[in-house]
């Protein structure tokens, strides 16, 4: 399989850090989000979103959408499930997620927030990436604030660490004090002891600059 | 079961369309979105990211983000189902469904537009809700131009449909031409012929204006 990713891109991080933990090796083709390489023909006709990552089965069949591609790979590789068993636990795991992905990541990427620097130029970027990383982990931070630790939802990483690790990475380039959420912090220390998480961050990869 | 939402919330427009498609009824408890009745402190209480909907289970369960709600309602209650049985098809779905979830809803909400609107004023707040669902919107039609319809992805509909509906509602009240993408003209159409998803419209809600 080959993923098109690109270092820094936080879904392109979650997608490396899910193959990890299933021990699927897969090939890295990269495309340099600043020099908007996600927008040339051939990426667009593979992406129409022009958002990466892109997974790339070996069937040739394309696969968008990080969180997509993550329940893809727990569908077909089961072991170690980034899921609980019970519904109502996989439903909560998925709305931490979706709190990330949803309400965090989309309203701070580069689209945005170039968008927001042409209304109210660089400052107003800044802050508008800082209020919605601060905001948006406060809520998350209170999403788990009663279940069991070391990770998000217990003793295993799932779905909902996967998000959170690379969005505290976010988070912190944005200049948030992210002290004040001890219960992500946790979970995020139990997820850097794991290679699977220590291989896939940004200064790790190919393309890190 | 009981459903705290608003007419007019995309998210809880899907949750509607969702629980009629599986014929189970709840209890409807409305939330004023523009009165700020999300952020009273009850209701952060039960949804500590202040939107709607929150789903409350008939054990008092508080199920938030209506992503991962649908998902529990498809695992609880698996007929119809809401995603198709092969894996490459339900990541295709779901990726769909994530391009609206994430990419077009979350970046023209309410809190985002106001944030808009203080930047640059109101006529910037308009062209933003417009650029963000035309783009969106102009993707999504790619996503599934060689899916066979009605509706997005073959003869029934799923979490695709789930979320398009909803978000054409909005594309059109923001001014976009949605003549522009017929292949989700014609999805919806088929939606629109099914009383679930006629019953679940805003206009059709106990707080609708």
């Amino acid at each position: 399989m080959r993923l098109h990713g690109y270092f820094r891109s936080s879904a392109a991080y979650r997608v490396r850090i899910a193959l990890n933990l299933k021990g699927v090796g897969v090939e890295h083709a990269f495309r340099h989000l600043r020099k908007g390489e996600q927008r040339a023909a051939d990426y667009l006709a593979m992406n129409p979103q022009g958002l990466v990552p892109t997974l790339e089965t070996d069937d040739g069949a394309l696969l968008t959408q990080s969180l997509a591609i993550i329940e893809w790979l727990d569908e077909t590789h089961p072991a170690p499930p980034l899921l609980p068993a019970d519904p109502l636990q996989r439903a909560r795991v998925r709305a931490f997620a979706l709190a990330i992905a949803c309400e965090i990541h989309p309203v701070q990427n580069l689209r945005v927030l170039g968008a927001v620097r042409e209304l109210g130029g660089e400052q107003a970027a800044q802050d508008w990436a800082k209020r919605v990383n601060a905001d948006g982990l406060a809520a998350c931070e209170k999403l788990i604030a009663h279940e069991p630790g070391p990770f998000c939802f217990g003793a295993a990483p799932t779905l909902a660490d996967i998000c959170l690790v690379p969005q505290l990475a976010n988070a912190r380039r944005f200049g948030v004090d992210v002290t004040a959420y001890p219960r992500l912090l946790q979970a995020e220390a139990a997820c850097k002891a794991l290679p699977a998480f220590a291989d896939a961050a940004p200064d790790k990869q190919g393309d890190a600059e």
